[in-house]
Order: structure tokens, then C-alpha cells, then sequence
């Protein structure tokens, strides 16, 4: 693989296309604004699925499948949510094609197969499945109910980018119900911080935890606990999201249970979900000039081997003077890929998997099996060193320990050197012109005042942060009275 | 819970609705023809993905995935596969909805968010598929591509069945691209066999495995090469299906690459999948009076615990008792659930777990810890026995074996008892009728005698036997020679 990848300083936006298709993640499909999500890329995925899926189940949830398609009479039920995702939808109205006499070998629709009401593809799904917890619970005893679903879901995007905005993308979203507000309020928050560790200890992608402003919270939602990263352009990406539904939902479609007393009341809700952005907010993270950087947790092979040989004869040498080395891997777990093809040629090999991200290499050369010798290549710092054969598998389990610990730092300082606090608006102005990152700033609370600073400056509220580490001030609009900083950034 | 499950002899169909759904697999939904699968269910259908996404990959298959729409003009490429879907489609036809003013609250479709042109979910994702590989296959070096995809399709079915036929489904589809012609029908047959293990060694599921007759083949594909079950009516179930689609999807879509000799040729193709409709097939099989039977391999929890107590001092003496051994099943990886709800009483839940087929339950109650022992009771057999405690985790471990053995025993012995030779029409006619079953019998291989069954008896082809284990023979209705007899029945 050639080195063409544009800068990051370059062009951020064009850096970050021309990756995602140079990494074989995904590319555009011949579908408006769907994508395709190719293997290598689809293998991330599923490292990021399993490991969330087992945090899910050890804190008691349970997977289902609810349908596909919501009725327009559901959807419309909760009209803010309704209101949130009217603009967005793909809807069906027909359920069968015929032949176009006209154009022989062409269908066209069947305007006698309309169907009767409308069916909205979700958007999300609390409307389908709320009308089904209606019919599961009646009691106290039936809750809570904690499910979480993996699926697909179609929002109509005007401007798509792959993973961070498509038309279509594959997300898990989790829907509770409980007896009490404190209880859904409880989940809410676990559900955030189960984000949190998921994004920092496995993606190695630091994130801010707080709280949304109510302009930016979901529709339908009383709050909107939420997870903030930032991408190397100063840019935010919200990584996850957490919801206290109230009782909106069970309103809406009234779903009462006889609690403790006997009495009936209303069931509290929450709802909360991750999507295929996370590949986004991967790649941005930690993605340098020559293509993706990946954590090893992360990694569908974590160590490629790269045998440099002329002849099948070589090969052949070199394939058993691995054998070894690769029987300990196995044997500790560490996954990897020994490139076999005699079609390309090393130089081309290297850059590939550089591309890829891989987070080591492997090279083996007639050179090595004389000095009994291996070279050992480390993605993240693009270092190389020559280790002594016996050394190789506790190296490489060192290592991948160590990249998985390096790229999280460096993502951290980065980070950390990128919240700045603001005096007033002016240096607030000043900073997101010139620097980006999160602006720490007070806030009056009102959304004349975020409005305001949005239209000005491109800046949203990020989060109002969990962790209070400030002093209560003034308004940097309104001068009005401002318990705590909140976090402005503008933002994916 | 309640026994009030019909008798399969009463009504076979309705002990199947009401099986399905007081098991806790699945409930239909407010959409037509879309099922909610509850999270009992789908831990079933999760522990069948997990074990088939191994088998791909231990065979080389990468999961990825493709967008939900096919654009109506590349629905409409490969003519056969078009047709065969176009009377089951649904249709997005619009993008947007908006407020209905007329209905303050309601929405209505917003006729100026028409799509240019129509988009059509799923039904299958050869087209699309086709489309993509287009652009990855140039040279014999790209070959083969082998890809399965698990996903949501759409099919609008007018009757349907909890997961037997529903209008949305799951499943896995394999789209693998090859050099030869040779290579794409290995892979057909190989993934074929693959399902047959799969379903007779997983499910316990007994299965013919063949391929199908033209009139029955998948839309599109030259051969199509099934595993076919017999379910406890005497009604055959297609379980799986593996399609050697030739080079019908490649010309469609104009993919050639350049071959060894540098010239260009279109690429050999194969499709294959299985759904949730194996769910179906799993409660047909195994399911009895009591409701569901599971294989252990399959079973969300292998053993359920039921503590006999009447207060919480006694119960927790129980779980103090039962302590020693389930941490002797987690081990084993033997997995199990305690029943600890004071809410119902033992009896109720025997016939709960009994219900959902739970393939061991252990009673404990104040006796067993007098006499040092355990109740077990096993599901299969409904048999059930004291044990002393010390034994209970190995007599537990080969119970697991003999009852996964004994349901396929069990099944297996129904499926011969019910392959009947018919040597002529009335002998056909009169099996169909009074027994119902497989029946092998000679056919003359043209369409025109197919369609003459059919009618008058609703048997079909299920398929063409791979194994011939029986003579040359002439056709039971025009008399006409015939190489191998070919299995009959009637199906779901």
C-alpha cells in the first residue's frame, strides 16, 4: 500500500474520510447515506459488541428483539420524541412491487398494496416498545425490566459521513423499567458510567461524564446523562448517552403496575445506547498520519507477522522458525496474522498494516534465523527493535500491555491540555476561534444564553460535568448567578 | 404457572401458538406480521449464532455488513431473484413525516420528502451485495471473498406464524465469491454440511440433506442444496439452505476479474442462510405436552434450582446448602439459575421450568438437607430421583450428555419411523394422507408431474437426496425412467 493519506493538519475532515476507506473499516454504499461495514472494520465492531454485551449481563440485563418497523399511530404517541424524529424518517407505505408493462424487466410500485397506516423505520425504539412492556407489567413484582437490544435503526441524514453520521447505523439500546424514580434514576446513571469505563479502559478514549442542558438533552427524556470525547481537531463527539425517561413513556402509552400498596401507578423508565460512531471516535482519537492507530484490546489481530523471504523455500524456513513463537501465542492469548502473500512485497506490507493499525509487527528474515532474532515493531510509537527469539512472547505480551496504557496517556494529555477555562465571553470567543477543545465556562442556565452562544460561535454545551471542580461564578453572557462551569466545545 | 397447554393430538398448530408464547420465546407485536422475540427466546437463538458465527469462522468466513435498502433499480438487476421477492416487499417511499394540521398531535406523511427513487427493505441482500463486490474483485487475487452478514430482513408474508413465517426475521446470510466453478460448489456443499452438523449435533435436530428441484430453488440461484427436518405433525421443515447462484448475480452486476491467464471472466458465486425460523423448528421437534424440551448445549441455563422454603431463614439454609455445589457446576461450566421468588410455590414452578424446558431441575428443601441429598429431575424423560449430595455435580455432568444424546435419539427414531417407500401413486396418496411424513418415491424430474403432486396431494419436493440409497425406478406417476427416488411431504 502506497503512503497516500492526506495530513491531519492538512485537511482533518479529508485525513479522516480517506482513512476510514484506507483501513478497509468502511465505505459508502450505493445506498444514500448508508455504508457498508467492511470486515476488518466489522471485526472492531464486534470486539467493541462482546465486550459491552458482557458489562450489560454482568449488571443483570438481558437481550431481545422488538420489531423493525414502528406503526405511525405508536410513534406519534410520545409527541416530543415523535417531534425529535418526524423530520428523519424512512417510511413505508407500500408492501409489494409489479411489473412496469411499460418498461419490460422493470417493477414499479403496487398502488394497490398501500398499506393502511404507515410504518416508520425506528429511529429509536421506546414507542415499540413500550406498547410492548404495556402487556408485561402489571405488578411490582414484574419489574424492573432490564433489556437491551442490538440493532439497526435509520435516521434520514442529509449530510452523512461514514460512522459518524449515516443514514443507517447499528447501535444497542438498552430499556428499562422500574417501581421508583430513584431506582430509574440509579440505572440511568450505572449505565453512563459503564460508558465511561467501556470508552476509557477499552477504546482508550478519555471522556468528560455529565449531565445535558435541556436543549440538548433526548427527545422525550427528563435528562441526559452523557459521555464527551475529543477528537484531535478540537472537535467534541458525544460517545454515549443515558436517559431518565420519567414517566413520559408509560404515559404515553400508559403503563401502570400495582405497587407495594396496591395502588397503580405509573412505571419509571430509562433508555440509553452506543452506536457504530464509537468507530468514529476511534479513528479520531487515536489515528495519526499514517493511518489508524488501535488499541490491542480493540485489535481483530493484535500482532501481524511478516515474513520477508524470494522463494517458497524461504517462506517455508521462516513459517517454522515462527511455529514456536506462535504456539506461545496462543497459548497467552495474543491473536495474530501471518501474511503470507507472495504477491506484495514487504515495504508495501508494512505501510498496509501501519494503515490498519495493528498494533505490532513482526518482521523475519533470513538475517533473523541466523542470529536467532526477531524484529518487533510498535504501531503507536512507530519504533523498532530487534529482540532475542526465546524473549518474543513475554516482549510482545509486555508490549500490548504498554500500547494499551500509551495510547490512552497520550489521548488523556491531549485532552487535558485542551479544557480552558473562560473568563468572559470575549476570551471564550477568542479560544474557540483559535484553539478549540472544550471551553470550561459559566452559564446562566437559560437557553436564550446557549442559544445565543451557539449561533455566535458555533460552540454548544457539551455537558454540565459530574465532577464539580469549580467555584460557583457569573454568567459570562447574562452575569446572572452560575452554580458550576459547564463544558462548551464545538462538536461532531 | 398453570398447565393449560392443548395436547399436540388435540391441535397441533395451537399447541405450537400457545407453546411459543408460555414459554417466553416470543409474542407477536403491533406490526403485522413482526414478532417481539423475549429475552428467554433470544438466549436460545443467541447460543445458536455463537456456535454457527464459530463454525463460519473456523472456516474462513469474515462477518461484515450491508446497508437495509436496495435501491428498486438494483433490486431489479438480476431479473429470477427480483421476481421471486418483488410480491413481498415493503417499500420506503417517502423520508420525512410532518404535523398533520388537520390532527393537532398526529403526523402525517410529507408528501414533498418523496425519494426519487424507491428504496426496498431487504428481502435478501444479493443485489446489494453484488453491487459492493463489484468494486473489490479485479483479479484472481481478490478471490475469494468469503462474507456472511447476521441481519434483519423482510419478507411480507399475508399468514403468518410466530418464527416460522413472520414479515421480519433474523438470520445469517453468506455471500462468497470464487475463481471456479468448481471452488463456489464446494462451498455451497461444504456450508450445507456445516448446517446439518450444526442442526443434528446442536440442535438435535435430525436432518436429510439434498438439493432441491427447480420448481423449488431459490430465486436466482442454479442449485440450491437444503437440510430438510420432520417436525412431530408429520410436516417437513426446510431448516437451511445453501445456493450455488453460478454466475447469475456476477453478470447482473457486471463483476469479471482478470483470471491466471490474464483474461477476464465473471465470478462464481454462492448464498446460503439459515433464521430464526430454526426456533420453530427447535420447538417442533423436541416440544411436548409440557411444553418445550431444550438440547443442554442450547439451553440458556442448563439446571434451575428450586428451593422448597416457607421462610427466608429457611431459604437461606438452602442456598448455604447449595453453595458447595454450584460453585462445582461453575467449574464445570455447567450452567444453572436459582429460583429464590417467594411469590410463587414450588409446584407453580416445577411447571414453569418445565415449560421452557429446562433440561435439569433440583428441588432442595429441608429433608434434602437432613439426608444429605438433591432432587433431580430431568426434563427429556420427566424423570426424576434422589441423589446424594456429594455426586450431584458429576451425575449432573453426564446427565447433561445423555439428555442431549436421548432428544436426538428420540428425534432421530420418529424421522425414520416416518420415511416411508411409496412404489405408486395410490401408495403415495394414501401415506400423504393417513401417516404424513417423508415419503421417498420415484419422479420422472419434470416440473409438469411436481405440479401434478402438489395439486392434488399439497406434497412437494423437499428434496433430491444426496445419499441414494435406493435403485433405479420409473416414475410413480408418468412412469418414466428415474435415476433415485426423491423425498416428498407436505411442509411448513
Amino acid at each position: 500500500m502506497s503512503k497516500k493519506l492526506t495530513n491531519r493538519k492538512t485537511d482533518y475532515s479529508k485525513w479522516y474520510n480517506e482513512l476510514v476507506v484506507k483501513a478497509d473499516l468502511a465505505e459508502n454504499s450505493s445506498v444514500r447515506g448508508c455504508m457498508v461495514i467492511k470486515p476488518y472494520g466489522f471485526a472492531i465492531w464486534e470486539k467493541m459488541k462482546s465486550q459491552l454485551d458482557k458489562m450489560f449481563k454482568d449488571t443483570g440485563h438481558q437481550n431481545a428483539y422488538f420489531p423493525l418497523f414502528v406503526p405511525k399511530s405508536l410513534f406519534e404517541a410520545e409527541e416530543k420524541n415523535a417531534e425529535g424524529f418526524a423530520k428523519e424518517c424512512a417510511v413505508v407505505t407500500h408492501y409489494r412491487l409489479k411489473n412496469d408493462v411499460k418498461n419490460p424487466g422493470k417493477l414499479k410500485v403496487d398502488e394497490e398494496a398501500k398499506l393502511e397506516e404507515e410504518l416508520i423505520v425506528r429511529p429509536t425504539s421506546e414507542a415499540i416498545i413500550w406498547k410492548t412492556y404495556k402487556n408485561w407489567i402489571q405488578s411490582y413484582r414484574d419489574l424492573p425490566i432490564l433489556i437491551n437490544q442490538w440493532a439497526n435503526v435509520v435516521r434520514w441524514e442529509m449530510r452523512t459521513r461514514l460512522f459518524l453520521r449515516t443514514s443507517e447505523f447499528l447501535w444497542q439500546e438498552g430499556h428499562t423499567a422500574h417501581e421508583t424514580k430513584a431506582e430509574a434514576l440509579d440505572e440511568a446513571m450505572m449505565i453512563n458510567n459503564i460508558y465511561a469505563d467501556f470508552s476509557e479502559n477499552f477504546l482508550c478514549i478519555p471522556v468528560i461524564k455529565g449531565s445535558k442542558s435541556d436543549s440538548e438533552k433526548f427527545a422525550g427524556a427528563e435528562e441526559t446523562y452523557c459521555i464527551e470525547a475529543l477528537m484531535q481537531d478540537g472537535k467534541a463527539l458525544q460517545a454515549g448517552t443515558s436517559h431518565f425517561l420519567g414517566q413520559n413513556f408509560a404515559k404515553a402509552f400508559d403503563v401502570q403496575y400495582a405497587n407495594r400498596d396496591g395502588k397503580l401507578d405509573y412505571v419509571w423508565a430509562t433508555s440509553w445506547g452506543v452506536s457504530t460512531r464509537l468507530m468514529g471516535a476511534l479513528v479520531m482519537t487515536h489515528g495519526d498520519d499514517n493511518g489508524l492507530v488501535l488499541p490491542p484490546d480493540l485489535a481483530p489481530y493484535q500482532v501481524v507477522f511478516i515474513p520477508i523471504f524470494k522463494s517458497p523455500a524461504d517462506l517455508e524456513k521462516i513459517i517454522n522458525y515462527i511455529e514456536p513463537t506462535i504456539q506461545e501465542f496462543s497459548k497467552n492469548n495474543i491473536s495474530f496474522h501471518i501474511d503470507k502473500r507472495d504477491s506484495f512485497k514487504p515495504g508495501f506490507k508494512f505501510n498496509e498494516y501501519e494503515m490498519k493499525g495493528v498494533p505490532i509487527r513482526i518482521a523475519v528474515g533470513q538475517k533473523d534465523i541466523e542470529n536467532s532474532t526477531m524484529e518487533i515493531f510498535r504501531r503507536d510509537k512507530m519504533e523498532k527493535k530487534t529482540i532475542e527469539l526465546g524473549t518474543v512472547s513475554s516482549k510482545v505480551e509486555e508490549l500490548l500491555i504498554d500500547i494499551q496504557k500509551n495510547i490512552f496517556s497520550k489521548a488523556l494529555k491531549f485532552r487535558n491540555d485542551n479544557i480552558r477555562q473562560a473568563e468572559n465571553y470575549e476570551d471564550f470567543k477568542n479560544i474557540i476561534e483559535t484553539h478549540g477543545g472544550f471551553v470550561s465556562a459559566h452559564w446562566d442556565g437559560t437557553i436564550e444564553t446557549e442559544d445565543k452562544i451557539k449561533k455566535e460561535t458555533k460552540a454548544t454545551i457539551r455537558c454540565i460535568p459530574f465532577e464539580k471542580s469549580s467555584e460557583p461564578g457569573n454568567c459570562m453572557i447574562s452575569g446572572k448567578l452560575s452554580k458550576q462551569r459547564v463544558i462548551f466545545a464545538k462538536a461532531y
